[in-house]
């Protein structure tokens, strides 16, 4: 969940049901990743990661690097905890600042190698949007086994087929691929469940029959 | 205030009380800006200016540039409410990306070009740390008119009087000092609050004393 979305409703009919949604969730044995993209100063990167981890209880959380290691490291504290690092993101202003280039590199991949390094438990992982097959290609040859969370499938664009092949590990894993409206929205009617359905296992037999396995 | 802080207390101990205590402060006439440092794709922004700004009820918030223009422009939608766009911070991981040199020039300062480009409202602001008075001179060459907002001053240790010289507009103004550990940890006793008074009014008066007005 985007918890933007919770919070934009307030307490009582957001911030409290993403609460309960993730116990719920979690009482069901589906891991959560809280898409919360933080980033602050170390004290109060502390006090995100608390928020996120200890009262919302998410086993994961994204973040966002501009701040650099300092800002990142009090999450990466949290050795059971997953922590995607933004990098390439799916929409169009990606390319204004993650693309520019410093010494024949784009910042993105800057991002990626300084977060390697940074990564002292094994919980950090990447997020490349499936928009960018090309640079999600590069990404994975600077990161050969992150797990990388993708989004843009759905209704962002991104096509499925071109971002299995550009982004699964050797091991055809390491890839979590996110479409949210595309299937939420599947539809308006009181069908909604059934349909959402429909669409998350097409999505899933597609996800495997590009991965070859 | 940092949202953070009050997240990391959870809903009835942080949250609930934030959003009294914004309604407080403008009660008093106080202005407002939630030190949020968001940052998502154009409607997952717009929940989070829909959070801060309609729920939270802030004048103001500040936002993170890394995912780009259309990561930016839900907030600077709001017309009427400020928005300062995180360009040179004042931890020691603001060098990690925030001073890599693209095209002879660091990556804070393509942030300010663009988000310059961006302001069709008049209310793009800054932040521009005082611990970097290089970077702050800088930064306010390249945006002469605009209101920067600085941390960094008091427990990170900035210098009030190379931020005053460094940070103010032609006009002597155009600055918003935030130092918040350096005042309200002033004392842990019951004087807390005279404390907090006596060290707020002792940097006012430094801050005016280098204004030279």
């Amino acid at each position: 969940p985007n918890i933007a979305f919770y919070e934009a409703l307030g307490i009582d009919k957001g911030l409290n049901p993403l609460k309960k949604t993730v116990a719920y969730l979690y009482s069901l044995g589906i891991p959560v990743i809280i898409d919360a993209k933080r980033n602050d100063i170390g004290n109060t990167a502390a006090a995100h990661a608390k928020a996120i981890f200890g009262f919302y209880k998410s086993g994961a959380i994204t973040i966002n690097p501009y701040m650099g290691s300092d800002s990142m490291t009090p999450f990466l504290d949290y050795q059971d905890n997953g922590v995607f690092i933004i990098a390439r993101t799916s929409n169009p202003g990606a390319r204004d600042f993650q693309d520019l280039i410093f010494n024949n590199k784009p910042l993105y991949k800057h991002v990626i190698e300084k977060c390697l390094e940074l990564d002292e438990h094994g919980n950090v992982g990447f997020v490349v949007g499936a928009t960018c097959p090309e640079e999600l290609k590069e990404a994975r040859r600077i990161a050969p086994n992150s797990v990388f969370l993708i989004p843009g499938i759905g209704a962002q664009g991104g096509d499925v087929e071109k971002t299995i092949k550009a982004g699964v590990r050797k091991d055809s894993k390491g890839v979590i691929i996110n479409s949210a409206r595309g299937i939420i929205y599947a539809s308006s009617g009181p069908d909604f469940a059934k349909a959402a359905r429909i669409k998350a296992k097409e999505l899933r037999d597609e996800i495997n029959k590009h991965r070859n396995v």
